[in-house]
C-alpha cells in the first residue's frame, strides 16, 4: 500500500483547534479535536496545537499509520497571514501578534509547514474536492458571525499581495448605508452576517407582536440565525420580507464578486449556509437577474459549500499544493 | 540585429484601428492608424482590419523592418471575447456578433492571432511596461464614457471562465442608489463614469447659477468630465461638492476591488483619469481611510496610469505571453 504520502492539516477556530491526517487523496483518515477555550496566551495556543498534533499521531499510530510517512503539514488559522506564510500578523479571536505559526511543529516534525488564513483553507479544500471540484476559478463565502471569503484560481488560493485577498465581508455594497463594526460604511458583512441577520430579525419583531417569530425565538435574546428562515418556512410575512432582505443584500455582494472575477463556481458555507438551497435559490435568481445571464455566454454556479467544517482541515492539508510559496 | 521577434498589436476602438509593431521588449517601433467611422457592418470593419495591417507592414517595409518576422499577433476588441479567445461574442459600439476575430489575419499572415477584450490588453500593458511593472498583480480601472476595468495577475489576464472578468464598472457600490444603463441599481459606473460626472456636473450648475462652471462651460451641453475639475481648480464651492461626490463613489469600488483581489497596484486611465494626481489624491486618502492601512503590513498603490492610448496596442502585441490559451 502507498501510504507514503500523507498530510497533517490543522484548522484554528476561535475555540477549537481540529486536525486531520490525509491520505494521497485528501480523505482524513483520522481525526483530532481539542478545546482551546480559556486559552489566553500565545504560548498556551501553540502548545495547544503541538499537543494537538502528538495526540493525532498517537492515534494514528494506534491505526496502523506511520507519522513518519506525514510528508507536509498545513495549518489555517483565523487573522492576516504574511505573504511568506510563516507569520500571522494578528487574528481578532486569538492571542497572536507577529506569531511565528509556520515554524510551531516544523522542529519537532522535520516535514515543512505550511500556512494560510483559515478562510482561504476552507476555500482550497471546497475548491479541490467539494462543491468547487472541477472548476477553473472558484470563490467560497462563509456566512457566519462575520462574511469571509477565500479565492481559488487555477487550483492556487489567491491571497493577494499582502495575503489579505479575499475579505468580501468588507467590500461595500451600500455606500450611504449601514456603519460595518470594521469602522468603513456599507460593508457586505453589515447586511448578510449572521449578527446582521439576526439584529434585523429583532428588529423586525418589535414592529410585528404578532410575527410567528415571536412564538419560535421565545424572547428577542433567544433570536439566531435560524429564526427568521424557520419563521419564513412556515409563511410568517415579516420573516419573508427580512429573508427577502437579507437575500438582496447577499446577492449584491455575490453580483460585484461575480462581476469582478467571473468565477466558474461560488459556494456558500458557515452556519447559514446550511440553509442550503433555502437560502440559495432566491438569493441566485436576484443574482442572475443583476447579471442577465442572456447577455453571458456561461454564467458562474452558485452552490453550497459541501464539505461543512471539513473544508479546513483538508485545504489545510493540501496547502503545499495550494499556496504559492 | 535580433530582429526575430516582433510582434503586431492592433487595438479596435468603436471610431477607430490602432496598430504597433513592437519589437522584442515591447517598444513600438513603428505605428499606424485608421478611422472606423461609419462602417456599418462586421465585414467593412473586417476588411478595415487587414487594410490596417497591410498598410503598417508596407510602412515597416520601407523603414527597413521584414513583415515575416512577426511572430504573432494579438487583438484587443470591445466587447465580449470567448474564453478559447477566437470569437467577439458581442459589442456594444461595433457591428459584431460571433465574428471570427482571431481569424481575420491569420490565413494572411501565418503567425498565430490572439484575441482579448481591450480592457484586458490595455491592462496587460500597463501591467507589464506601465504603472504596474514589476508587480505581481495589477487592476486598471479606465473612466471613460462607462468605467472599465481589466486584472492580470502574475503577468497574464485574469479574464474569467467565461472571459467576462474585470467587468468593475457594473460592481454595486450603492443598493438602493442609481440606475444603472446596464439595468442594475448601483453599479460603480452609474456614479464614476464621465458619463455621470457630465450628470452631476450639469445638474449641480443648475442648483446653482453663480457657479463658475457656468463660465467655464457657457451652456450645459458644452459640459464635459473637465469642467467639475477645473472649477474645483478655481475654488468653486459647488465643483468641489460635486468632485467629492465624484471621489466617493469612485474610491468605494476601488475599496471592494482590493477587499477581494488586494492586488500590488491599480491605475486610473482613461479620460479622466488624465487628471492624475489632481484625481487620485482625494480618491486614495479615501481608500485608505477605509482599508486602515494601520491593519495591514502593505497596503495596494494606487496610481495614474502611464501609457496612455498606447497601451491598448502594446498589451495586444504580448497577448500571446499574456493568456492563458
Amino acid at each position: 500500500m502507498d501510504a507514503m504520502n500523507l498530510r497533517l492539516g490543522i484548522d484554528i477556530g476561535g475555540t477549537n483547534i481540529c486536525a486531520g491526517i490525509l491520505n494521497a487523496e485528501y480523505s482524513i483518515i483520522e481525526r483530532h479535536s481539542i478545546s482551546i477555550k480559556g486559552a489566553g496566551s500565545e504560548k498556551e495556543v501553540l502548545d495547544a496545537i503541538r499537543r494537538c498534533a502528538w495526540e493525532i499521531f498517537d492515534n494514528a499510530e494506534k491505526a496502523g499509520v506511520n507519522p513518519r510517512d506525514i510528508v507536509s503539514v498545513g495549518i489555517g488559522c483565523p487573522g492576516a497571514v504574511d505573504e511568506a506564510g510563516r507569520v500571522v500578523k494578528s487574528a481578532a479571536n486569538l492571542p497572536f501578534r507577529d506569531t511565528f505559526l509556520g515554524d510551531v511543529l516544523k522542529p519537532e516534525l522535520g516535514a515543512p509547514v505550511y500556512l494560510s488564513n483559515d478562510a482561504n483553507t476552507a476555500a482550497l479544500g471546497e475548491a479541490v474536492l467539494g462543491a468547487g471540484r472541477g472548476s477553473e476559478s472558484f470563490v467560497m463565502i462563509t456566512l457566519g458571525t462575520g462574511v469571509g471569503g477565500g479565492i481559488v484560481i487555477d487550483g492556487r488560493i489567491h491571497s493577494g499581495f499582502n495575503g489579505y485577498a479575499g475579505e468580501i465581508g468588507h467590500i461595500i455594497i451600500d455606500m450611504h448605508g449601514r456603519m460595518c463594526r470594521c469602522g468603513q460604511r456599507g460593508c457586505l458583512e453589515a447586511y448578510a452576517s449572521a449578527n446582521a441577520l439576526i439584529r434585523d430579525t429583532k428588529e423586525a419583531m418589535e414592529g410585528d407582536r404578532a410575527s410567528l417569530m415571536w412564538e419560535l425565538a421565545g424572547t428577542p435574546d433567544n433570536v439566531d440565525g435560524k429564526t427568521a428562515f424557520d419563521a419564513k418556512r412556515r409563511g410568517d410575512k415579516t420573516a419573508i420580507k427580512v429573508i427577502e432582505a437579507y437575500s438582496r443584500g447577499l446577492s449584491c455582494g455575490i453580483t460585484s464578486i461575480i462581476r469582478i472575477l467571473q468565477p466558474e463556481v461560488i459556494s456558500i458555507g458557515g452556519g447559514l449556509g446550511r440553509e442550503g438551497e433555502y437560502l440559495i435559490d432566491p438569493v441566485r435568481t436576484m443574482v442572475y437577474e443583476n447579471l442577465r445571464p442572456e447577455r453571458t455566454p456561461k454564467i458562474t454556479r452558485l452552490c453550497a459549500a459541501e464539505l461543512g467544517t471539513d473544508a479546513g482541515v483538508i485545504g489545510a492539508g493540501m496547502l503545499e499544493r495550494g499556496t504559492r510559496l
